[in-house]
């Protein structure tokens, strides 16, 4: 990878052969693009630390999220916590996975912005992009099914309501879920971004 | 909308238009890439065929899965349907929506063989498939959270599964959810697709 202090020399190099090769006029056109690339490149990469924060809210919240009743038996505890339900753990480690692709998809966004112009950095960071949007939308997606049925329960299939005991459990896993989508839709700007920036090629 | 009869008028048209501006080299080139771009459009139309079949697969499985048991009492009737729990009418309604714009997208993606070069038809189809594709996922995965708890049930919250009595129900419902999975891999790939054939241009 490149680091940022060898930027400007590459840019001048770049240009010069641009100049040497084509009229000035495709270069500044040349030079238009790139601006505008690098604009996307940079755009990438703040929605990418956005996506990071809100990724990690998720699963941070929902991981904590555990309430033990104030009363217990001789047998028994009342305690509700994310791992009583798979479909939660499930939520827990796919947004830890989303978040620890997001962090290690920082070099690649940041190579697209010191150079615009490449295309197999954002085509990997557009495939996988797609891949860990799928991941995420089916946690959250599961996880909010799963906290439906907590808060309003089913009266069909007997299964009661758990959040009048569990009033905390339920408000903690239901931001994560709220934090899980609001990752989905800083994803999906993501991917149309990318496309945007592929197509101008 | 182009008919395909004026296809090969319009193909003729093109070229000889680009080898009067340029040279036979070039227009070679281009006949090349217009190639791989048609290979691509076929694809995309046969994909799509393929994500219409499972989707409506999806759809009418889980709209038909009811199953009544051959006994009941005075008051009660056991019966399971998939409109007793909300999660699953979600699904039945978004895979409706998918395949309904999987059909309209149909002369869309004529357009992409008709026309290789035409950037605006693939682009619509592009955002649209990647709004598409978080609907199925999040259909998929909320239905297969219900469905995995009508099958184990969970202890913890004492929600019971509800399979050991409405077996044929369950066995209904986990095809949907397989099928609607099928449907969120063919947008997948179709999202894929896509991005090459705009970056290609």
């Amino acid at each position: 990878m490149m680091k940022s202090s060898d930027h400007s020399s590459i840019n001048v190099a770049e240009s010069s052969g641009v100049e040497k090769g084509k009229g000035s006029l495709i270069a500044t056109s040349r030079e238009q693009k790139k601006g505008f690339k690098k604009g996307l490149g940079i755009l990438d990469f703040l929605l990418r630390l956005g996506a990071i924060i809100s990724t990690i809210a998720a699963a941070a919240t929902m991981g904590t999220s555990d309430e033990t009743l104030p009363f217990f038996s001789q047998f028994f505890q009342f305690e509700a916590s994310y791992d009583d339900l798979p479909t939660l753990m499930f939520f827990v480690i796919a947004m830890a996975l989303v978040g620890a692709y997001l962090v290690l998809s920082l070099p690649f966004s940041l190579v697209t912005i010191v150079r615009p112009h490449a295309v197999a950095p954002r085509l990997l960071l557009f495939i996988l992009d797609t891949v860990v949007l799928t991941l995420a939308t089916a946690a959250g997606a599961a996880a909010a099914a799963i906290v439906y049925l907590a808060q309003n329960g089913n009266p069909n299939t007997n299964w009661l309501s758990i959040c009048d005991q569990f009033g905390d459990f339920c408000q903690g896993v239901s931001g994560a879920v709220v934090a899980s989508f609001f990752t989905v839709v800083v994803l999906m700007s993501l991917i149309l971004l990318s496309a945007f920036a592929l197509k101008k090629h």
